[in-house]
């Protein structure tokens, strides 16, 4: 059989159309089909090729999409078109922890198709059945053929208006009642409503929601997930007690319903609670396997790992697709030239070249790196699945929250910065909204966001590794990791040591040297943050006392009023003069619902005034 | 009379609503109004209160604005807005050039409420307005008062297709037909079609068309400006032989209608030709009293020096809203603290005021960077206007030309990362639309790209400075301009010989410290340009012939092969696989604009086979 890559116009790898770019193409100096193959394997590329043509020949997937559609009929045929994802079944879900490479491919397809399918698809399938799988215990499993044939839809509801990084904050609170055995979900205020729930706005039937539990006596015993019913699945409206509604525009993903949703004592069997790792007998006892409450709490959010290592494969995807825009463009687009008869394409200009070229190898890079993490999150899944509880599974859950946490914002904001570029190198053409950088760059920026905002994620990172510094420091621990990523920083007294040696051209092109360069300035600023947080801990001082600078907070609230608009310039809600964050931005949500209107007995979560809709009312 | 930062409560600085900010504010080290005073002084401040109560009691200026509402609808509303900031007359046009601050203010205060207002205003009153005023003659100012009373509304196009920063690449052209004493505006083909124009759209009619002028005989004397009537102004129908229509979604600013033309033997009378530069007799003859070719063309572009200082100024205003914005959250959204009970706004973590507090700093100092430019550029076009053609008033011309070049890629990159990093720095809120943050990236996106794209204009100012070292170095002339901003230049071997003395925290503190570290990089930066320059001068080689890496392109487009998905997943015109790049574009154009159905007679700039209206009616 002749391989892939040398077959002429195999399907799954067809000669692209004659065009301009012909030229170009048949003067690389390798074959991309070979390169494509050894780069994805030709199962992978066999699947990708079944997604495509499926989509491409389905007339419910023709254009448009993104920005390009109002809010609400984007939403409606997002809906159809997960729907027609599922009927698919592209990769059952049996299959999906055997082969982990097509899941990676499926999150691509879908993805590079729109984010807001893939994204709507996954956090029913991947997100809340799984949360349901992985929280919840075998009187919960009846729940999972409703799942896969979409007779119920679920999301994932743990942010809440005014808690987000700090999920402990959460304050929607579920207590345990004997009498009839049920919990009583219930939302203390519109602060602690859930928000930004994916699938919730308005097409979950069911959700996973995230609420402190009290057993009677009022003892707190933390976080906790629950399955609750927040609409009738037939007719879509919502369940008794249960204010659920959309959250408004947003940048992008809008094919995407994000939710909000508050809870006026709804009561919930006592089996709803997914209790695996925590239970309350018929009597309402609480009963636990795990002692520890930041341990039981970790345990219930495991699935969020898997979330950040599923972002650095969407952010890859999404430089994956601007650099291409970009670079085809660049070598189409003519500007100048040695006479003024002759322009050459821009690909042509040192300039264009040094602002994409990067990006194109951070997109293959980025891309192994994405594979590469997935799989070995698929080695840790399996470990828990199977309850393994030995060092090495435990230290390989910590390797891989510390690799997921610092690969995040790396892919994410490469990927972020990389539009960007290629919007601007794509000068007017790439502002067009039918070129797509825009909404690429939009659907994108959640990624720096969700799962944990990426500042605050690095700093885990950070804190993986002077852990295991002060480890090696105070008890003489190797540094080492189950996948050796950190290794090489048990050299690191050596490492400092050393002194660049690259004198040439040449050196500098031999990988090693910018990585030897690499491994120096992480021992270095390793140990510089390392001996610093000794000297702070030694001289007493806690975290927060070390925040002393509260002038300059109070100077930069007046340095704004010199500078702002009035409010109704300014026209932001988080952003108006008075600071009342929530109760602008709550209200702002409810007019964009008309739920003022249509449920006058939430009359005391509703906020007095609302500004913006009696300014309507003047047009 | 109390000074006015002094008096309780002036209308014309209110104090702020009280709530949460209230604390933070009145613990400021200083007292914001009078800051406030100073910054903008009395007039400017009650100017704009001025304008903004205007808007605030208006109900056409009542929200929603931006991205919340359709493409349609948003159009519709600007040019009503447009409309009545023209009848609310805030600064009668007799009185511009005597009150630039006051210019600028309107700027400000009307971007400041929405950019595609400001945009369609001024590009009709100033970029339309002037380009007459400036490129044409007594003949011409008959159009003035149908200008300023929106009797006529106009746009300027210059840009085509396939040519944006090589101006003289444009191929529209203008028969001058001594028989009729008209000229013929036509254009060769699609990929000439003007491009980009705002207000072209949908409701201009008039134009400022760029086209190569060619006299009996066939001799061209490059481009010059005409004066073309587009639509009716009654019905706004397009005038015979006149292809227009709007070129579709952008990322952003929305509300203003970019458009496209396409001019079939279009003839005009010879008194259109705006002939400040160059004029034809009736019987066909060129005169001109400027010999060069290119300073014709430099005289008829004027005008895009003056657009880049303003974007100077659009830009500052966009990072002044997103800072204003992301500040006052972060002054009062709150997690996480020293006690689970108690949360602390965010901006007092250090990691939040080292991401915002830069900011803050760069919105003041572009502030005044803009103001007092603006200023000069006034000064500038007073020599104009008078005909001043001294020595120093070509020397401002060309170090204005240098400072906007370098001052526009400064300020709308500052506020392009600016903006990225608040709406980050407000997590999910700043990814609602409610809160402006996106729309504030969208609608200064363009700052970075129109009036030359920034990177092309940098080189601007580097050629510029090389200039004046090589005139020091060949000549012996001193290094000093106008404004005095290059003079320090002069003592460069001095400054080169500097080391840096600092050595305690506080001596960094001290502005001279940064200055002095600025003026050895630049003088670093230029010494190095300026040799290697010269070495490839003495060398013999072009600017064309560096360019020896044609294999990276080529191998660029068969790497991107590899990783992009089909054709109808990338989604993208100037993405597609074949590089038929502008072939790609105007058919989706077209196909937006429904002009294949409207104008068979066009068919001949039509594309065969819309691959987007086909795909569509699968639906």
């Amino acid at each position: 059989m002749v391989p892939l890559g040398e077959r002429s116009n195999d399907p799954v790898l067809p000669d692209p159309p004659q065009g301009p770019l012909h030229v170009a193409r048949a003067r690389a100096s390798f074959p991309w089909k070979e390169l494509a193959l050894f780069w994805e394997g030709e199962d992978t590329l066999r699947f990708k090729k079944t997604i495509f043509s499926a989509l491409e020949n389905d007339p419910l997937f023709a254009h448009p999409r993104g920005s390009r559609l109002s809010v609400e009929k984007y939403q409606e045929l997002n809906f159809l078109r997960c729907k027609r994802v599922f009927e698919y079944d592209f990769l059952p879900v049996g299959d999906m922890l055997g082969s982990l490479p097509k899941v990676l491919a499926l999150i691509e397809c879908l993805g590079m198709y729109d984010w807001s399918l893939a994204t709507k698809f996954f956090l029913h399938v991947l997100t809340f059945g799984s949360a349901i799988y992985s929280s919840g215990s075998e009187r919960h499993f009846k729940y999972l053929p409703k799942i896969f044939s979409m007779e119920i839809f679920g999301c994932f509801a743990l942010t809440e208006v005014s808690h987000g990084s700090n999920t402990k904050g959460m304050r929607t609170t579920a207590h345990y009642d004997p009498t009839t055995q049920e919990f009583i979900i219930h939302s203390p205020d519109f602060e602690a409503a859930k928000f930004w729930v994916g699938n919730m706005g308005k097409t979950a039937t069911h959700a996973v929601v995230f609420a402190q539990l009290y057993t009677p006596g009022g003892r707190c015993h933390g976080l906790h997930p629950f399955l609750v019913q927040i609409r009738d699945p037939k007719t879509l409206l919502p369940m008794p007690g249960v204010m659920v509604g959309d959250i408004g525009k947003k940048l992008g993903q809008n094919g995407l319903d994000n939710g909000f949703a508050m809870f006026h004592k709804v009561r919930i069997p006592r089996q709803d609670l997914l209790n695996r790792s925590g239970d309350v007998t018929p009597e309402g006892a609480y009963v636990t396997h795990v002692k520890d409450v930041g341990q039981r709490f970790s345990e219930s959010l495991g699935s969020l790992s898997a979330n950040r290592v599923a972002i650095v494969g969407m952010s890859v995807v999404n430089l994956k697709l601007a650099v291409s825009i970009a670079l085809r463009f660049s070598a189409t687009r003519r500007q100048f030239g040695p006479t003024d008869k002759e322009e050459v394409p821009v690909l042509e200009y040192p300039m264009q070249q040094w602002r994409l070229l990067p990006y194109l190898a951070a997109a293959y890079a980025l891309d192994h790196f994405s594979k590469s993490l997935f799989l070995d999150l698929g080695e840790l899944q399996q470990g828990l699945l199977g309850k393994d509880r030995s060092v090495r599974q435990a230290e390989l859950g910590r390797e891989i929250h510390a690799l997921s946490s610092a690969g995040k914002p790396l892919a994410s904001w490469t990927a972020q910065r990389g539009i960007q570029e290629c919007r601007e190198a794509c000068g007017g053409h790439g502002y067009l909204a039918m070129n797509r950088l825009g909404d690429l760059r939009d659907d994108n920026d959640p990624n720096c966001t969700y799962e944990g905002d990426n500042n605050v994620l690095l700093q885990q990172t950070s804190n993986y590794l002077l852990g295991l510094l002060a480890r090696r420091d105070q008890g003489g621990a190797r540094i080492e990791s189950p996948l050796k990523t950190v290794d090489f920083l048990d050299a690191y007294p050596d490492i400092l040591g050393r002194r660049f040696e690259g004198s040439s051209p040449e050196d500098l092109l031999d990988s090693s040297v910018p990585l030897a360069a690499y491994e120096w300035l992480v021992c270095y600023l390793l140990r510089e943050s390392y001996q610093r947080l000794s000297q702070e801990k030694r001289s007493g001082k806690s975290d927060f006392e070390a925040r002393n600078n509260c002038q300059l907070k109070d100077d930069a609230v007046a340095l704004v009023d010199v500078i702002a608009p009035p409010d109704f310039i300014l026209d932001s809600p988080i952003g108006r003069a008075d600071g009342e964050l929530y109760k602008n931005l709550w209200t702002a949500v409810l007019q964009g619902n008309k739920v003022l209107e249509r449920a006058s007995w939430w009359s005391e979560f509703a906020v007095n005034k609302p500004v913006i809709g009696s300014l309507k009312s003047k047009l």
